[in-house]
């Protein structure tokens, strides 16, 4: 993916939305799969040999889309650059929270992922795999808060 | 403990300092274990039966209490309180990120610690216990950027 192109993602349905009200109020209640009840899906998501894990402005538009796709509620996004290579991030979302850091000279990339509520926090590795072109990704689910 | 008490922990060994030099500069060199090289590690923990999860000063203070006794350094730290229960919060640390969200009414908090480089993320489970004394605590490890 050439360097400035836009984010195209091969994903149509539309994001779920939240009310003004909805906003301000946690998205806490809790799931229930398989007759376990618990507060949210974390997913643990490593890209290896992956590009463009330097380009700041890249990697934050591409987690507003994961945030977007998922139907999740952005409250506050801060991303740092360090010199000379490399980028953490953090979004807080009304459902929990998304993170980055990558080492673009290694190719690596840790993400995490974790939301609960009424979400698809699960499109998010898919967008991260069209987006950085890894070689290899791996993703693990930890339930959170299981047996609440 | 009271409200408005203060955070006493029983932790003695002075942090780590890093240089105005380093601060600029990520964490990001390898570790290794056991014959194994990775990015960092990533410490998943849960609290339930907690105490003073909605009190978002405290909860704050704790963070850096962690930050403070792992030798990290912090670089943007962001706390946000949900209505009428619940805080959500992320630290960006030059050697990658703690994250809280808390369900006070169900006295459940998940973290997650993730540091990279020359820290001693291990000790934030026993920080956390001490600061809320949940009733039952769980940590789970995960070695991030495995092989690199």
């Amino acid at each position: 993916m050439p360097e400035g192109s836009t984010i195209k993602m091969p994903y149509s349905q539309p994001p779920k939305q939240r009310s003004d009200e909805q906003k301000d109020a946690p998205a806490d209640f809790f799931i229930e799969r398989d007759g376990v009840r618990y507060a949210g899906v974390h997913l643990i998501i490593d890209l290896y040999g992956a590009e463009r894990l330097n380009d700041m402005a890249y990697i934050e538009a591409t987690m507003r889309e994961c945030i977007r796709q998922s139907g999740a509620t952005l409250l506050h996004i801060h991303l740092h650059p360090f010199e000379p290579n490399g980028v953490s991030g953090v979004a807080v979302l009304a459902e929990s929270h998304i993170s980055v850091h990558t080492w673009p000279e290694s190719g690596y990339a840790a993400f995490d992922v974790f939301m609960c509520g009424d979400t698809r926090p699960e499109v998010c590795a898919d967008i991260l795999q069209e987006a950085f072109t890894p070689e290899r990704i791996t993703v693990s689910e930890q339930l959170r808060g299981k047996g609440l």
